[in-house]
């Protein structure tokens, strides 16, 4: 057994969007770390509450993946390089471990193909992405794969009347009728059931909350992790708004703004992908002070930020005697830089819970905007009792 | 036993400094809450976790206190209202008890007339402190008088090698030789205990956390909280600094502006006095993240802020591969309104302590920049594991 | 002649939007400075190269209005006592006149009447608005009237097909066809100019701009001013935006939100109407900068903003060598208490510039976000420009 | 005559503390533009209204100086390139010019070596740096040489009753007597005018402000320039100081909060060092605003932060009836990036002047936080207005 992990084997981490800006930072950076050219700053599976959980080692991944798009990695390394999101020295360091990542990315899901008649069925594209992980498992000898989906954010989808994104058998018989009932995030996620790996969620897209998911998780008795990855603003409320709460000082407005550049950015752009997004950033805030808050949200592309994101806040409050207070935060930070190793920590983490053999929904909250937990639960937005129970699930994890 | 609290009796608290902006925003706050003239926003001890400590009400609550000026509380209160802290038609409809208070307050310990040779001994000052608690506590007939000190901060004091700060044989020595040997803070203090008083220290001043006092408190078997309320800056730190340290980012600098009117602002503009505020404001940021942060710290007296508080903080730390980014946040406030509800909820809370019969220091840590807590542990300085502390103290007081 | 105008009579001031908060600060500051229970602060006119003009007193000025609400202007005036944007001793002393005040309103011209068919025709309103302003003008024996518009925003309106809004024969044409050709700040305009008034528009609304009115003021020899204040974030832009282009540094993004509360931010939360804010914000700083800026611009209603508007911009730029640097300021003011005095200013210049016999757009872009000029003509956006082209023609006047 | 400037010979710039980070990237950014590898953003020169004095070319600039210090320039160049201050791919393209560069400095005026009796007189490092110019002008054919002050901030001195500092035939007198009566800036300035060249004074030392170097500037009819570059936190100040005075809008108070890395930051450090700075940045202010302000003005040393500098200002201001209102900014800038092109500019701009024959101080107030004028002058603060005095003079220059 090593010192840092379990290290009872190899590991593989198959991310879907696998060329995006996070995905390429999450690959380069772990890549770094291994080679001992940078630290391990910002990975909270390092700290010692969550280390405690005997988790497997960086060492011990390997990287796979799958992309519609054919930008080679190297050429996105470049891009971050560009915008200063990762050191001009380590990429000449790691470009051959690069390329060995590149030879291992597989052609995603991609619909707008199917749209235009000359793609496959969805139910030909989730065997196919499926055996994609099969194969990946068993020519590198793998013990396990977790697939994470760091994909562009996909609009929200209604339930509808059909039941197939609800129930398992209406869902086989959709997909056996040739129609495509599921968001591309969720059929990656069959896949990854199918192929018996466990799934992290890091984007708002659907994925596996779908309750017909949450249903084939339970039966394959797999664990998830889920949703859409609590970077900046959000992770600041979910401070913040605890103070506020924990004082009796009454929030009155809250307004965020927030303007960004690069792929992400733009995906932002249009509207109905932003929806998830709002949705997925709106909740926790409601829900800590536990009253609605008036002030607008907006999420806005402005190219020449690049990778950086700027997350601007301003917070009325009332104190005693209706004293109106005020607090206003900037937060300039580079998305990537904040997701990349949050990837890397969920990976370790429901790599363990799987090998623990945990099913269903993980206390792991304290990564994302919109954490998923047991059906019924009302989910945890404070971060602070978020860690407390992070940290609880590690110790647990550790004596076992 | 009335819905609120136990509502045993009636209590009193005593405040020095009683003419002061804390001071009087709490008398007029509590006043007006009361009177049903204003909500209960900011108060702490209404929160249904902290309530659960059955404390006693708002309405049991008789005030008094010393102060060295002479300003009437009326006029304090009206420049409170200019101020824009209190609004302007709470004042007439409390004017009144104001009086009534008005006529309970008594001389506070002046040192300066101690220098000129005119006053009283340190001793018959202690003597005379005590003596006007005592009467308070018989002419209202209260079960139990907590005194609560909100006067201006005063410099740090050396131990020196005396004894007289360390123990309490030495300091009654040096009191019956004539000497001084106590900041006016611990004088307060001094008589508070020898009145059989529990005592909540609100500023950074020396008063309860001096050793001979420490031993003193434990000898009469009297509880005590403080010190320096934590209302602005260091609130925010005490959640801010948690979530960088467990995110794993690494704070580089941490660059703190102050700017500050009133009378807390001229006091601050004295650097032996603003030594007291800044000793008590660094503490908690390095024992949170651990290592030492660089950046300035500077509390500024501008007089056009009148009763606001502006607090400017520019926060720099790096991210995974070494990602520099940022975070600055403005936050502006009345430092009286913040301060008040916290005084009242100390005083309700120590009460209630003083009736469960807990001696030593309280774990109010929550309430407070320097966290005073039993000798030899290590003050917790994180907002959201203080206010574990504090509902977990709640809860065992309500069951008792 | 007195000492502070040209004083030669008393002059009207007609307020279109009597009852708005603009329009009430309006005439309460000015009964406040003259009664001298406040001072000057904020009035440009007061400064003495403007006043070099040898502009008219705020003694001389008689109030009057139209608005289609009816709120009394003493509630609207406690509304903004409570607001904070005047002090509460301030109104008791000028009740008495703004009652008065009160008693020389009309009724505005309702085009929502019209729409269900219970109202007047638009040539019915024009006449009826213009003997409004003759009645005035012969009532307080008035040696001249100025008309200024502080209504609330219209929607842009298009210039058609029909020559109505361009040509006055075509329009006089459509009206005596019982047509509604004018939007109803256009209609108060040629309500002026039949009444021989010149006019000030103070909002974005079409008002004096569209073409027919323009030449109906050339026919008359009337001159007017306008249009839309300038009183926060784009005066900021009017100072930043030359010093980003006299450095040669290269302004790469702009980013404007803002949130305010009141009337105003409740109109801007209709979307056909802040077209026309966001048009006329708008202009101003790709003119200066003279290339096209990213960024979004944003105006947000939070009603819990009450009277205060807080304008938040960042602002991206390239310095040598492609160095990435960043601006990013709030401004938080009270609209009402930025607007008042430049429309008190902006009556008294327009009044003068009447008396010298001037016609046409006046040169009085310093206190316009779209400032109207000669046809033909480039607007001057620079506010130290737009300084020095006021001081020179106040010089100019006052040597008349 | 070249198309950009009148071009009728080679020209010299030679730099007091040429390896500094301002001098480095003063001479690195102009080989690069020069080479094409970079645009001219942030050169004032290259603006029409300044081209128009036809300013000698770019091409036309031999780089030379003095530094008591032996950084290699390319190592600290290659430090720039680190602190994000220049782009990675410049140097090696520009490596070979920059080592020419190297091998035209000359070891400076080092007091150190004074004070402990190893170093030559004053009068001798006069000599001995004088004669470096005139080396430096014949070796490489120059028409002219400007010398510019980029050296670190001295102390500021006072006069003293010696007359040395006042009376050319004292200094003479005390430097014939071997005393050192001239701070190090002077006596750069006083072997520049000896060597017949013209100087600019970047930084808040002394340089050629002491009267008795005005005289020998005057005696010798030689043009200069000052001082202390105005580049960031002053630059602001000067355009948003005129917008309140214009608007009739009373500043009440003004905090404002620097912190900085690198050497600069270091040197600010010093409190004698840092009172030149303050006193220089604090003169503008209150100048244009005409009545004293509020407000601690702090320079700080953060060494994370590198090249970078952030000013930090909080404005209160007055506003009609006495409305409270607030501007708050934050500007995040690299120093040298913005200093290095106004150096160029300043140095093509004095050797036009020395060209056309000016003497005495001149109008380049634009480019400085404490503009020299002539003797008994107002220096002007207002940046518009020094940017029209500006574009007069190279409107004039240009007929010429």
């Amino acid at each position: 057994m090593s010192a840092e992990g379990t290290g009872t084997g190899r590991l593989g981490v198959w991310l879907v969007g696998a060329r995006g800006s996070v995905a390429t930072t999450t690959i380069l950076g772990a890549l770094a770390v291994r080679a001992g050219l940078s630290g391990r700053t910002g990975l909270v599976a390092e700290l010692p509450e969550v280390a405690a959980a005997r988790l497997p080692a960086l060492d011990d991944l390997v990287f796979g993946g799958h992309d519609i798009g054919c930008d080679p990695l190297v050429k996105r390394a470049e891009r971050l390089v560009a915008g200063g999101v990762v050191p001009a020295d380590l990429l000449p360091a790691v470009r051959e471990e690069l390329e060995a990542v590149e030879a291992r990315l597989r052609p995603g899901y991609d619909t707008s193909a199917v749209r235009t008649g000359s793609g496959e069925t969805q139910a030909e594209a989730v065997e196919r992405l499926a055996a994609d992980l099969t194969a990946f498992r068993i020519e590198h000898r793998l013990d396990r794969v977790v697939v994470v989906d760091v994909a562009s954010t996909e609009a929200p989808v209604e339930l509808g009347d059909s039941g197939a994104l609800v129930d398992p058998v209406a869902l086989d018989a959709a997909l056996a009728a040739g129609e495509a009932p599921l968001p591309p995030s969720s059929a990656y996620v069959l896949a990854a059931y199918r192929a018996g790996c466990p799934v992290v969620s890091f984007t708002p897209s659907p994925g596996p909350r779908l309750p017909v998911l949450s249903a084939i998780a339970a039966g394959h008795g797999l664990p998830w992790a889920g949703s859409d990855g609590k970077t900046g603003e959000t992770l600041l409320k979910s401070v913040l708004a605890p103070m506020f709460a924990t004082r009796g000082l009454r929030v009155n407005a809250w307004s965020s703004f927030n303007i960004l550049g690069g792929g992400d950015g733009a995906t932002l752009a249009d509207p109905d992908r932003a929806a998830s997004k709002l949705d997925s950033k709106g909740t926790g805030l409601e829900a800590i002070l536990g009253h609605p808050v008036q002030g607008p949200m907006h999420i806005d592309f402005v190219p020449d930020q690049g990778e950086q994101k700027t997350a601007i806040d301003h917070v009325s409050f009332e104190g005693f005697l209706g004293a109106r207070m005020s607090l206003q935060f900037t937060w300039t930070g580079y998305d990537s830089a904040l997701a990349a190793p949050l990837v890397l920590d969920l990976a370790r983490l429901t790599l363990r819970a799987h090998e623990l053999g945990e099913s269903g929904p993980l206390p792991f909250g304290f990564f994302f905007k919109d954490p998923a937990g047991p059906a019924g639960t009302t989910p945890e937005h404070r971060l602070a009792a978020q860690w407390d129970a992070l940290v609880a699930w590690c110790a647990d994890g550790g004596a076992r």
